[in-house]
């Protein structure tokens, strides 16, 4: 096990109405205006948006609104916050939706006390200083509730980035399993494989001794898959809810990494695909997850054959090769099962720009550190 | 599952040669003077003593010391605490050493602020403030390095008494694996069956649909049954303490315990047998756990034989009734097999006291509603 610091102060308010805390949260912090960052109408639709609002107004909160947070979340929209909340003085941001607000939200946050152009961040520069954010979570899937993270495209060049820092996570997170009952199945699936994802790019890891976080990641890994079936199934089955979207925030808090050397190749596969083609993001990870596992995973077959084995359920043998094979079958299997696809071919990307987007890659992974040729041929893999 | 809060925000700084960042993290908190609490000459002999105060000093942080901790801390020491932090101008606590020592700078932390006895809140009276308080753990055991709780002894009357609360929450926890290598066995042990405790507390919930935290009971447990072994065998596995020692502390920060309703029956009986005879805290719940669960398991076999089959590897059959009794005996065994007792005989208590230490029993488990005559039978059982 490696030495690590494990540090996630993000407050978690988790259950049925807990949105109408949100005002007393914010209250608390002592801020003096807010920005209520959301994404398109459906908060609205849902009535979340009036219950948010009167809960801000009863606690006496003062706030602004910027819409229009889109999936994959653009940088000319982050600019725009950055500008909103210098004008009215803005000193707490408040995200009401899923990921791509949150992360829209923390990009804000960090671009408002600096002077230069936020984008520096996401290319190499490190942030001090961020924003205070507080969120009321809509879809379970990217964990960026309480995970010290942001991605944002930059429509110029359709670069996808992503950046972390301490500053960044949440002071608030609040989790209420009756919000996702509203979204379209094929967006729970994708909240379901990203959260898979989260778990799998910290489990697939070259460090040795990670017993205990080896079976923490298991769990939250078998909790997904047993419980996305079900609201798919019954879309307003509150306790399948409550298990994903716990499950999906411990995901990507940073616990299920403590001691691991986490590898996120397949999450820079996946965001040069989604920088170009705008798919979203799970749907991404589908195709690209067992893709890069069928790449790497005679690097060390023991620990595929122990996902297999508990993940999967596939019976111990002597050959770990074939267990591996299988786990990695089962993976996209089920992910199949969930309506996801599992080619670049069924997501509609053609192999044309395959070496445009392996070219792209600038960080490596760490079980294995790749390069523009690894990525080309994961890629092509996944066609 | 039941709604929640969840806030966590302990630093943990973890893995080989840590202790040496512990002034820096004292001095960055501001604080003008130090408490260093610590129990015996181990730290001494073992030579962290030395280290911590070589870093306190390459820090600049000033300190006073008070040592003499005992296991199962005493209301007189906390006392003597008190007052030398008054006279001493002390706004910063560092605890060296296990639960006991924690437990007992917690106690001081919350008496310094309060004009009257610091037993008051022991006996019900809610605090609301501590002095910060830090640690450098060298038993994997009560998790009170990253828990709200503080557990004291008051000699007169021989009452042990619980509370919690979350300013009481450590603002970092050092938790450095080599440091328990040189605990006698037996406190190995104890500290083994200490950590299972407070997940079995929270496992053996009436609370339904908690698959997700379930899991992760299921993967402490065999995580800690793995391990405990090893180090058993090989004092020196850094491997195996890092193991047990992570998974010790998240075993009690809370977080195994989210939307479930934890019980505590086993730990309530237990305080009354230790507050009278003084046995190590672990070696009494390897007593007492078992024989709750004999007393208890028909109230919900199935979850009985879930924690069978998932933590001990009973294969599941018709018969949920012999599962549930084959895990409680799978337990027994285990405790046995690391020369734990597993009655009250073998502690050297004999039944005389049953009665009296029943009557003392004052906070309800949240499982079975604890009544004195409850923990009479329970009690009986254990002989």
């Amino acid at each position: 096990m490696n030495n690590f610091e494990y540090h996630m102060p993000t407050k978690v308010i988790f259950g049925k109405g807990t949105e109408e805390k949100v005002g007393a949260e914010v209250a608390a912090s002592g801020c003096k205006k807010v920005l209520l960052h959301y994404g398109k109408d459906s908060i609205k639709r849902s009535g979340l948006y009036d219950r948010v609002v009167k809960s801000l107004n009863d606690a006496g909160v003062d706030f602004v609104e910027l819409d229009g947070v889109m999936p994959n979340p653009r940088l000319s929209l982050v600019y725009t916050g950055i500008e909103l909340c210098r004008e009215e003085g803005v000193d707490f941001i408040l995200a009401v939706g899923g990921g791509s607000v949150i992360d829209s939200a923390k990009a804000i946050g960090v671009g408002v006390p600096y002077d230069g152009d936020v984008w520096d961040f996401y290319t190499g520069n490190q942030f001090i200083d961020c924003l205070p954010i507080g969120v009321v979570l809509t879809i379970p899937a990217a964990g960026s509730e309480t995970s010290p993270n942001s991605v944002i495209t930059n429509e110029v060049g359709d670069f996808k980035r992503g950046i972390g820092g301490q500053v960044m996570r949440p002071k608030f997170a609040i989790l209420n399993p009756e919000l996702p009952m509203t979204l379209p199945p094929y967006h729970m699936s994708c909240g379901a494989v990203d959260i898979m994802a989260h778990v799998m790019e910290r489990y697939f890891t070259k460090v040795k001794n990670v017993a205990f976080t080896d079976r923490l990641c298991e769990a939250t890994l078998k909790t997904v898959i047993e419980n996305i079936p079900k609201v798919l199934e019954c879309h307003e089955d509150y306790d399948a809810w409550a298990e994903i979207m716990w499950a999906g925030s411990v995901a990507h808090n940073g616990l299920l990494g403590t001691g691991r050397e986490d590898d996120w190749g397949t999450h820079m596969i996946e965001h040069e695909v989604s920088g170009i083609y705008d798919v979203a993001h799970g749907a991404g990870l589908a195709v690209i997850f067992p893709a890069w596992m069928t790449y790497v995973y005679k690097m060390d077959v023991e620990r595929f054959a122990q996902y297999a084995n508990r993940v999967w359920d596939v019976e111990y043998s002597d050959d770990l090769d074939s267990m591996a094979l299988k786990g990695i079958e089962k993976t996209k299997e089920f992910f199949s099962s969930i309506c996801m696809p599992i080619s670049l071919t069924e997501l509609g990307i053609p192999g044309d720009r395959i070496e445009e987007m392996g070219s792209k890659i600038l960080r490596k992974g760490a079980f294995l550190p790749l390069t523009p040729e690894h990525a080309v041929e994961i890629l092509k893999i996944a066609l």
